[in-house]
């Protein structure tokens, strides 16, 4: 992860001094996402993981399966994933809250619904979900990034992920999670910002039962989860956590 | 602001509850941003003030002044603005971690420097900061939504508006300032989320020279921020802020 140091003023009100400091920034870098030499995304992210993020982007998104891609091709600003597979890609991007692209959305019902029977103890999804910020380096220097980590049913940690944009840092730690050959529907990620419909629509496509966020949820990505089967929880925080959809899979 | 109650399971798991309870969630809305006709915009948004985002959208990204707008068309999905200007739209959508477009960005230099004489009072930027959340009632029900507030040197409130977007807050509190005919070149804007790069081109389009935030800043915001004259102060919390570009307005 790419951190800037610069100088800055620092005014203390109550002390009456406005004293010069150095405070780290995080940077970012523009990247096209293609599927053989076609953009389907242009997105601005951390420079890392750059072909974690184009697996999980064009996976989860329902464009292509694991299987079928043949190469992932890693240029200065540039990802290209090969496959010779024929794949018609659609592309309207969007400016949403949640970042995301239109296309995505409207691939919801690709893969169907999920039936995990993945059951995982409330407390173990509390603790999760803290270790978004205990374990993250960048975000406690620089306060400018999301996380996102995945976990097994006895909170063992299979990935965590800072970057600037929260679906990023989702679509890195799903990818990298597809590229080691994990079996995700026995996973649940953790996000540290809102939960949205088109991460809902990812889980459901790469089979991830169980979303839990210290932050809560749009109303979209509820009713998206009902309809896939995707178990969505908002407010992790402390003791206690809030289950939006499907929770059944949620031990007290 | 539309907000919608929803069934949700609680657990609290110190007392070894689960409740079944209501909880507050935001809806959005898919709006199709037009110049005479042609879209320059996809966003989801809020459903609301529709008319103040195109504005603000299209006069902050530097595809038109006011004076240049004939007529904006609101629709059910759609939002035209029209203009007897011959504009040359390029549009090219990004996903980045502000939620923005590309287009946004590369039009930094559209309208020179920011001269403006304008200096605030810390304690007054730190006040009009803590607005965002005392005065803001879809954020203290839902935490879904960020805010983005306009004030005048004496803390005295110009707009504040919540959205699922903070660059829709944004756009929406300048839009509706350009369209009541305020000298934005007087005020300042205070966003709840991190400060970014295309924040930064908008205020030094329409002439804000201070942005404040209580999160913090992405680099390339602080470079813009520099070279265009806008200062961009973060952390604002409690008794203190820190001033990333420009601290010659903020006085102690």
């Amino acid at each position: 992860m790419e951190i800037i140091e610069l100088p800055v003023n620092r005014i203390d009100i109550k002390k009456g001094e406005k004293t010069e400091m150095k405070e780290w920034v995080v940077s970012e870098k523009k990247y096209q996402i293609l599927v053989n030499k076609t953009e389907v995304a242009l997105v601005s992210a951390s420079p890392s993981m750059v072909k974690e993020l184009a697996v999980g982007y064009v996976v989860g998104g329902g464009v292509l399966h694991l299987e079928d891609i043949t190469g992932v091709e890693v240029g200065e600003t540039t990802v290209n994933v090969e496959t010779e597979k024929p794949v018609d890609v659609i592309v309207r991007h969007i400016r949403s809250s949640d970042c995301s692209s239109h296309w995505v959305s409207e691939m919801v019902a690709k893969e169907g619904i999920i039936e995990s029977t993945l059951n995982v103890p409330a407390t173990v999804i509390v603790k999760a979900v803290s270790r978004l910020q205990s374990d993250t380096e960048t975000w406690r220097k620089t306060h400018a990034v999301h996380s996102a980590g995945l976990f097994t049913k006895d909170g063992n940690i299979c990935g965590l992920v800072e970057d600037v944009s929260r679906h990023n840092a989702f679509d890195k730690v799903v990818g990298r999670a597809l590229l080691d050959g994990y079996d995700l529907s026995c996973t649940f990620v953790a996000v540290s910002g809102r939960i949205t419909q088109d991460m809902v629509v990812k889980a459901g496509n790469v089979g991830i039962p169980i979303i839990a966020s210290r932050s809560t949820v749009i109303e979209p990505a509820v009713t998206v989860a009902s309809a896939l089967g995707v178990t969505v929880i908002g407010y992790v925080r402390g003791g206690h956590l809030v289950v939006f959809a499907h929770p059944e899979r949620v031990d007290l």
